[in-house]
């Protein structure tokens, strides 16, 4: 096995350019067995392995800088450089991360994990470069087509003809049909692939041509020839002034190879188009690169094995199931995705209802602008958006949407600890982010049927409201057969309280009511389901600290900014001064691996919550002793 | 007069075409006059007067929907559709709003102030029509060339060819020259005015076929001739999926109705592309458009004239002197600027150090991965930029700076009110976004000589330090001539008892700290210049409370989530229970006009602080009688 020798690109530079054929086969074999193993993302890393190893060997990393966008394509990349032994730590407590991180290696010159970044960071080294006059290092970013989309790159694509510097793009194409469209771009990409340009020209030369006498045809030919070379540099990247180096097969690694090393020949801002396969060399995932995108723990060779025991519905097939239930009835309800169906639960919709439903993308800060047209003209939007990625729009949140006061509903996946994904996905801001924003509701569901019961509760109110729930099963029963059920509304503003204790009082926030509930249990606290961020339930809150000694708010956000700050800035408004406990995620970033372990090592699981009371408020419990 | 008749486009469309001409004039001098009055942005709306006059005359607004990008050039809507005689109170207290608002008018189909906005929005609008069936009905857009670099703008151009809707956009391109170079999309723009795309083909094909015999010449001459239609699509619209109508004159008003009314009879997305001079038809702004971008008040026939006694340095300028004297000893210092270099005060830093220098366009997002790039290979980036415009980079923020925790400056001017420009440029919300971020120092100057002795510390710091500043003239001394007070850096996290009274302390954030002083005197209170937001100074905030009834945090920021609910959380967690009040921005958005009528109306001048800490502290101000 080559593999086996291969544990940095010093090595894998030792090699014959033949024998990289034969590794890109073990290391594809490496890479399914590992992700059958831990989960983890599949078909995009399947993509790029003769890319990664092409790259390694052609360019002198680490002091050559290669940048990944997004990130989730860089375990062949993990593999080569040091980390091939710990691959089966991935993603997990302790483990190696699941994207490119600076802390992780010095080959990772940039964390990534949200699409979009890398042209701008690798033209931030790239100036870098320019200004210690160092001539000879390379920036290297590898971005794919869907990144493209997103209005950051375009940015990035549109400053950088300022800037005389060193830096190879390679645009990694993997949708080189057009079943998938996204866009402009996408199909200009598949455009150029498929030499429209050119070959409208041939074409056209052809029809006119062929009636032609011999030497007025050769004349032409010889024209045409030539105009190839003329027409050819209109294409999106070179009318912004970028050098366009035309699509080669991202599976050929000899043939990448001759390509990259060329290119390192030649200075200046370079495009290479490479064109590649997700999933590639795995017959399963080739088949079905969606589902193996990001797939659990599976058998590599029977693969992805559908449960036939049914799952709990996960929150985002409560949203989708509410979405499409929801349509039915009312006309004015369109649904808005920024390239996320799969995720946010949204494919019964788009199927059933297409003419209402908008992927526009990976364009957030366009979804939700978008949203609020579409809101001006008496729509009634809902925009599904991770916790995480709803930070793309903020500055449209507030301007566009806020301000002007739209009808909105805000479907916040991911809102919480996500887990194996790492701090880019934690939706740990949106509640800090959201509530100091004027026209803003935000609700927390505790549980699935909340979780419904909020969604009609947000439709059926004026304005913006968000409802925030997390990654992953529903808490509770879902009653899909009672109707009455799930047409309810729940008043806005409004909690609950769950169980009545003594001494002190818990105000839960979201799902983690269910761990405050086991705690007010074996303590004997009173437990309220507080429901809504923003507005408050004042007069549950008034009521707790009447009767009680102390108010513990319990969140999955961070603790600055958060629910419980709102519930000290509500108590100092009411001259009510009382002890409270603020637990939630404190000033760090939170690291990856299963959210159980994660909110464990918070402080934010049931013991957790409960160790940090006995801890902090004893005397609380006890007032007798106090 | 024309203009003294016309009061909305119904009575516009009542003319004749030849009259438009005389009313362009008659508008152009009411614009000119009422600037002069009133202060505001000029230029912009000297440009689009012809434009303006055009589309009303020939679409039936506001069943037509127009959305004006920016919105900074709606003078002359705003006249023609019912303001004229409000003209007078535009951008001041109860007065005109400066930009588009949907409450002021049902002709302002969209709220705008931040750039790009406006295709989301108008492609939103679009769907909207084609959802309802509705075919008759026009959506028009109106948008600049600079706006174009903005990541948004691209993400909707990429995200129309899927939708298949009528829309009209109109690209109004003031940049003719290159001078003023920001990026690709701008220099693509000036070749399709240049028509480069052809005559690179015909003077090839003249080169070739210089020598060539006359019917090979005839027939070479018509392929040309055929090729351009087929070459002439590939510009970046086109490229896009989107029709592109080439470049017409913005200040003939009736070619415009012309271009206008045959384009109103095609159906689809359609790109317009008119040419037009900012600061139009009024000799001094046509000379300087930037000085008369945004101008005060003036004498219409002299012009402006340069104050003769110099004006108190704006934090601006202060930051822009900070800027160069410390890269003269600092070479790692790069500084960026997403298209405000005037506004930022860096035009001498730019051309002192023009390779330190990065104008990224309108560019947020860009804006600050690209200085988080330089971060990386070792740079220290300042990047400067608006409170409200940093909205736009939150993502970038977080996911690309903060978490990499990389070394950064970040300049926020136009912090807290902001005044004639509204609620979109007020920047209130900066200290909540940011505080719950781990990773970022968040520091707030209360006078100039601090805030440049904060810039020192900040640049001296490793990590991300935000130091943000208000508009305006700076406030105390600032001492140009003492080096060595210049030089000082002032300790991280701690802020300084400014004046010790009785039993209440203020705690102020930022420059209100002066009203806080005044207020002290007239109260005989404690006041503290608090300096950092994050982190808080601990053991101030601590001996505050231990020697105090109560305290009172003051900022011109949200309440929600502010520098205020920071201490509130730190308190708590100090286990110290004392009255709190809050005093900042509450739950709703500011609005136009003079900064002291607004502080005053939200009662955070010293009166206003006064009158509340009298009425809901009254007590602890007399513990004796309590």
């Amino acid at each position: 096995m080559l593999l086996d020798k291969i544990n940095f690109p010093e090595e894998l530079r030792q090699l014959r350019r033949e024998e990289l054929v034969s590794l890109s086969h073990e290391l594809r074999e490496f890479i399914i067995s590992n992700v059958a193993r831990t989960g983890g993302h599949l078909s995009s890393n399947l993509g790029v392995v003769e890319l990664t190893l092409a790259i390694h060997y052609v360019f002198q990393t680490p002091e050559d800088l290669l940048v990944w966008d997004v990130g989730h394509q860089s375990y062949p990349h993990k593999i080569l450089t040091g980390r091939k032994s710990r691959m089966p730590s991935l993603r997990q407590w302790g483990g190696l991360a699941g994207f490119p991180m600076r802390t992780e290696s010095h080959y990772d010159a940039f964390g990534t994990a949200h699409s979009s970044t890398s042209l701008s960071a690798a033209l931030g080294m790239a100036v870098a470069h320019k200004l210690d006059n160092i001539q000879h290092k390379e920036v290297i970013a590898v971005i794919g087509d869907g990144a493209l989309s997103a209005g950051m790159a375009f940015e990035a694509l549109n400053n950088i003809v300022l800037n005389s510097v060193n830096l190879l793009i390679i645009i990694n194409d993997n949708n080189m049909s057009i079943s998938h469209p996204v866009g402009g771009m996408e199909r200009h990409l598949t455009s150029l692939l498929k030499g429209t340009h050119i070959s409208r020209i041939k074409e056209f030369g052809k029809s006119v041509l062929s009636f032609a006498p011999t030497p007025v045809y050769d004349f032409a030919k010889l024209m045409v020839g030539q105009a190839e070379r003329v027409i050819a540099p209109h294409n999106m990247f070179q009318n912004l002034g970028i050098s366009y180096y035309p699509a080669v097969n991202g599976h050929n690694v000899e043939e990448l190879v001759g390509t990259l090393e060329r290119l390192k020949s030649i200075r200046g801002v370079r495009i290479l188009h490479v064109v590649t396969q997700k999933g590639n060399g795995y017959k399963l995932s080739e088949t079905d690169p969606i589902t193996y995108h990001g797939p659990a723990k599976f058998d590599r060779d029977i693969g992805i094995v559908p449960n036939t025991t049914p799952a709990k519905r996960t929150y985002s097939q409560i949203f989708g199931y509410w979405l499409c239930h929801t349509a039915q009835s009312q006309a004015k309800l369109v649904a808005i995705t920024p390239a996320m169906c799969e995720g946010s639960g949204m494919i019964e919709f788009a199927e059933q209802y297409p003419e209402r439903y908008f992927d526009v993308g990976i364009a957030e800060q366009h979804a939700l602008t978008f949203a609020t047209g579409l809101a001006c003209q008496g729509y009634k939007p809902v925009l599904a958006i991770y916790s995480t990625f709803l930070q793309r729009a903020y500055d449209q949140l507030i301007h566009d949407a806020a301000l002007q006061n739209l009808n909105l509903v805000l479907a916040i996946d991911r809102a919480g600890i996500v887990g194996a994904d790492g701090p880019t996905h934690a939706g740990i801001f949106d509640m800090a982010f959201m509530r100091c924003v004027p026209n803003i509701k935000i609700a927390c569901p505790a549980n699935a049927l909340e979780c419904y019961q909020l969604l009609n509760t947000a439709f059926a109110s004026t304005g913006i409201t968000a409802v925030r729930y997390p990654r992953g099963a529903g808490h509770g029963d879902f009653p899909i057969h009672a109707r009455s059920l799930l047409e309810a509304t729940l008043p806005i503003g409004q909690g609950q309280l769950c169980r009545s204790g003594k001494n002190i009082a818990l105000l839960a926030f979201g799902t983690i009511l269910h761990s405050c509930l086991q705690v007010g249990e074996e303590l004997d606290l009173s437990v309220a389901n507080m429901r809504w961020v923003k507005p408050l339930d004042e007069s549950l809150v008034k009521e707790l600290a009447r009767t009680h000694q102390a108010l513990v708010c319990v969140e999955e956000s961070t603790r600055a900014d958060g629910a419980g700050s709102a519930v000290l800035e509500l108590l100092q408004d009411l001259q009510i001064y009382i002890p409270v406990l603020l637990l939630g995620i404190g000033d760090a970033f939170t690291v990856h691996g299963d959210p159980q372990i994660i909110l464990h090592h918070l402080g934010l699981d049931a013991d957790g919550i409960k160790k940090t009371i006995l801890e902090k408020f004893s005397s609380y419990l006890h007032p007798s002793n106090g």
